[in-house]
């Protein structure tokens, strides 16, 4: 785990009444061929607003996962400002948190992601009005916020924001705790952002279940070149994105987990636009600098989803 | 296969004493985690002249394959030449060729792409002149020649110069061709390309045998990630570039056939040189913003090898 202090240092307490406010993107992972590897910032966003008290916790939820969540010590959002305190080595009495979420749960949209990367970017507001040399950088925030859930690519796009190439460094001997990477893509100013929202959830932990332990060799290098490709697509050359988008690591294993989801990737795809699994789904992204048809949108709306441009985000911001 | 004339059209006889001079670069192929994927222009080249006569074949090679390889129909420039005038609908009496090589045979430095290159490249330069609007554009230049070696990295980087990504779309039904494509990346201005070439050879083809069926999903994801991430470190992060070689697919597992290959890809890593096998071996590739350390080149060339660096070059071209 990295820390954004290493060398031990006096606490410092937070007065009673110091605010931050935090906005923070969704995010999509798994786009296309870039398996735990490529993400995007979408623009959907999550605010949280959190204020020192003197003690005790009071959180609520306004939005999605209301009434859902629970409202103590476990809540990811506190969980995450607490460990980006405690990385800064600043203590506080007690935390009045409000949550205002626009981002939907477990529809593979990076809803944990966006709560554990908003809990860590208002610590560092809260602490920046303190000790300003003790704030997490972009290194630290990805390191933290990748902890939360074991893979990088949902919550570096929602640190980096644009796009993301993530990778990790597990260690070879599989003891202490894996290092989590990533760089920012400018994506190309022509490519637009569509998701097809469900109704109906997914769960990552159930889907990613599914992925076999062996793959073919001659698939991994398949996927290889359309994930190095797909970095050319996203900043270069659009007209690329179809090539680029292709798979064969994990959207078709998985596809009879979220049917409706891999029969609108197919029907996108048919109709000439790249679209893909968002995450492990069930959401649909589709990349193109067109718009998603028409006739297509409807029948998607007809069956319950939600099509929605929501175009591409920056990172996590103070507001 | 990709013809440049799809529909028939009538054949133009080329006039006896036209002739045609490329240069074409050498290079890597299999940069890093980017297996059949990732290739490389290198600023070492071959040189082929070319005239029509009025019938018969007559070749001469001088430098590196003299002596070696075969001086008719079936020597690859040949073939190449053939191929290219026929996808143009171009005929010729006889040929006039001459070969100055100096991209060592068998060592991983693509001189059979090369060839291939260099020799479609030629015809163009006749077809210019007799039927301009025949010549052949650079995506059939890569298709044909990818088709020779069945792999594009190599063919694609001698066509269009810097780095490239390549891919190919293999038919489902395993019936017909396969279509190879590729997409030119501008290499960052910092980074430098040295060789450590031994003198003994490698064959593709064995080195081929020795990669397995099945791979790891977590090995496949793991040069997924790098592969994404060696686009960004070639383009604008060569700070990357140690992390962006990470392989896991190929080079280990052909280690024992090019031991001294992996031992020096091994210590120039540990001296913070991000190395590769070139191609499948046995020359090493170093790309870097350094210099080779001079203790670590000249122990190197103690063992026999050449240590030279090379430059990123262009495509081929007629000269």
């Amino acid at each position: 785990m990295i820390r954004a202090v290493t060398s031990p240092q006096a606490c410092v307490e937070l007065p009673e009444g110091t605010t931050a406010k935090v906005r923070v993107p969704a995010s999509s992972a798994n786009l296309g061929p870039g398996f735990d590897s490529l993400g995007l910032a979408l623009g959907m966003h999550d605010q949280i607003s959190v204020t020192v008290a003197h003690s005790g916790l009071d959180i609520t939820v306004d939005g999605a996962g209301h009434g859902e969540v629970p409202l103590d010590g476990s809540h990811l959002v506190v969980r995450a400002i607490r460990k980006g305190l405690d990385a800064a080595g600043v203590a506080v009495g007690g935390l009045r948190i409000n949550c205002a979420n626009t981002i939907p749960h477990s529809r593979g949209l990076g809803s944990s992601a966006s709560a554990a990367v908003g809990g860590l970017v208002a610590a560092n507001g809260l602490v920046a009005q303190v000790a300003p040399d003790r704030v997490l950088g972009v290194d630290a925030l990805v390191q933290l916020s990748a902890e939360f859930e074991g893979h990088p690519d949902n919550a570096s796009a929602s640190v980096l924001g644009g796009a993301v190439v993530s990778w990790t460094d597990a260690p070879a001997d599989g003891e202490g705790d894996c290092r989590y990477f990533a760089t920012r893509l400018d994506v190309h100013r022509d490519i637009r952002a569509f998701a097809l929202v469900p109704e109906t959830r997914s769960s990552t932990s159930q889907t990613r279940g599914l992925l076999p332990m062996h793959v073919t060799h001659r698939d991994a290098v398949f996927n290889v070149s359309r994930a190095a490709l797909a970095v050319v697509a996203l900043t270069q050359h659009p007209e690329l994105l179809m090539a680029a988008t292709e798979d064969r690591l994990h959207q078709q294993q998985r596809a009879s987990a979220i049917p409706m989801t891999s029969r609108w990737v197919a029907e996108l795809r048919a109709a000439g636009i790249p679209a893909m699994v968002s995450g492990a789904g069930p959401a649909v992204l589709a990349l193109t600098v067109d718009e998603i048809p028409p006739g297509l949108a409807r029948r998607a709306e007809d069956e319950g989803m939600l099509v929605t441009e929501l175009g591409i985000s920056g990172g996590a911001s103070l507001v």
